[in-house]
């Protein structure tokens, strides 16, 4: 039987329709997306699937499925600097009005005419006096106001977006499709705990309880006939470096098996999580993309990613993933 | 139509059967069949009713319901000492043949003379000292360790049972109770938090990363290429009184629902919880039944219940449990 060209128009039409309709469902139903068909991908799905999969040797019970993950540089930027740092020097502004002492003193002189560089020349004593005075002396409940209000308003300096946009959506496939399979996700930043809870649910799906974090001391008082905490001037736990483990087991009290960072501050952190035993996931988050964000690494200050990370990156089976490669796209809003 | 003597046997029979099956039924399906029908188990029941129901005033979103408990003299008990402290007790003991100098050195010589009283005698100090002893210059899996090992061989002097046994079977059917309702349960209690987590999570389905309770410091260490996590003799965190929310803040990041303690030390905790909008429940176990276990309160040293706390109790509302009377049985292994 012969077709007319009107039922082979038809025909294509239908096969057209038919192949979009399977590219779509194919896309959809890709958990990871954002990410481009490569060894990064790769190992997180083969990973996931071996751990789960209750016939094969690395099988890990649910119970044991704990991931944790840095914060800046790995799940949102850090560029041009931490944003708890830009919310610490907006706050000292915000303030300057109730302290006229601070056109004389410094770090808050140089910080108050513009003068940033100025102002953290002072080192670490300057860094921790702006924090102190911008964290502390009020209650938890106030803070955590605080820090709500600076996020609807702030925007990033380069890409104009209230810095909860500017996060990784690679990461946030890559946490929501590890919860899917049973893991539970954890923050565990060098960053302030009472900085990151008001938000890391919203935007990354984790619950305050699964934030571990640097923090100050607070203190339990009676206001009005009313329980508060106050936000003390002094430090509590700093969770970076050979901090990241101890943090860890305080707050989660066993070893993650999956464990991501992009710094020299998370090395410990994935050493510690490769020491325990049977089936490992480490790795590290590359900034190597100058076109779509920034590349930097061994030189920078913020999230210093050293020569001798990367070599034990490579010694130890760690998998470095280069956004420049890895990565489809990196923010939710690109095209 | 008549029946005969046969049919009514058989017909009765059926009754009792039918009845039986009924009772049976009923029972297992209340997850609180521990409870007596009073005030306690009442206001449990109708306050998760009320916050898990949707179209209720006092609904409460699952993410937050979290409810914490605190563990010596409310999940398990807490006579004639703090088990904790009776671990330790037997760790110097187990430890003494490594240490010959406790023989002439307070508190150790009185201990090992078995006079218990007499070591304490030293206060504060001398506890401390045992503490610190027993409990540091270890690493965390060494630690974890001898408390499993402990447990396995451990008796409760009076009961003659494993102390993961002298538990409040009433509680613990509360907790799953509770999680069944969509509530996220916690530990905060005073005991330390590594002696707690290697053995919670079988016993009243809580997971290490919900347990809140003392710490001490550790340090991250490399050992033949091996990182661990050491117990360094200082103090990190004490979780009782004014610190308990503290604790609850630190490691869970928001304010509970549901509180539950049996004593002084969790004044605090209850206020705080209190203190949330919204619907609360706040309860505290309250030990008189001379029979079944111990009756103890104002006067005890240990699980102090002043008649401050009982007088508060009654101010704002929380719910006294009284184990004679609100408890069917207490722990599992009575009939």
């Amino acid at each position: 039987m012969k077709t007319t060209p009107r039922q082979n128009l038809i025909t294509a039409a239908a096969l057209v329709c038919v192949l979009t309709f399977a590219t779509t469902i194919a896309q959809a139903a890709d958990p990871l997306s954002s990410w481009n068909d490569g060894p990064a991908k790769k190992a997180v799905v083969e990973f996931v699937q071996a751990t789960t999969e209750k016939s094969s040797p690395k099988f890990v019970p649910p119970s044991e499925r704990i991931a944790t993950f840095d914060n800046d540089g790995t799940l949102w930027a850090e560029q041009p600097m931490y944003f708890q740092l830009l919310f610490a020097l907006d706050r000292v502004k915000a303030l300057a009005p109730q302290h006229p002492e601070w056109k004389d003193k410094e770090p808050f002189a140089s910080l108050l005419k513009g003068d940033v560089k100025g102002a953290l020349a002072g080192g670490e004593r300057a860094m921790l006096e702006i924090v102190m005075t911008t964290h502390a002396g009020m209650t938890t409940e106030e803070f955590e106001k605080i820090v709500k209000d600076w996020l609807a308003t702030a925007r990033h300096p380069k890409f104009k977006r209230p810095y909860t946009e500017i996060v990784y959506q690679p990461m946030v496939e890559l946490l929501a499709y590890l919860r899917a399979n049973g893991f539970k996700t954890f923050i565990v930043s060098g960053g302030g705990i009472e900085f990151m809870r008001p938000w890391t649910e919203k935007v990354y799906g984790i619950p305050p309880e699964q934030v571990v974090g640097s923090s100050i001391k607070t203190k339990f008082e009676m206001r009005d006939g009313k329980p508060v905490l106050v936000r003390l001037p002094e430090i509590n736990f700093i969770d970076d470096k050979t901090g990241k483990p101890v943090g860890i087991n305080e707050h989660i009290g066993r070893r993650p098996v999956v464990a991501f960072g992009n710094s020299d501050g998370d090395r410990q952190m994935l050493e510690w999580t490769q020491a325990g035993l049977g089936a490992r996931l480490m790795m590290l988050v590359h900034h190597d993309d100058a076109v779509r964000e920034l590349a930097y690494g061994a030189e920078s200050k913020i999230g210093t990613f050293s020569d001798a990370l990367m070599a034990e990156a490579k010694t130890n089976g760690w998998t470095v993933i280069s956004m420049k490669n890895d990565w489809k796209r990196i923010f939710a809003w690109e095209q």
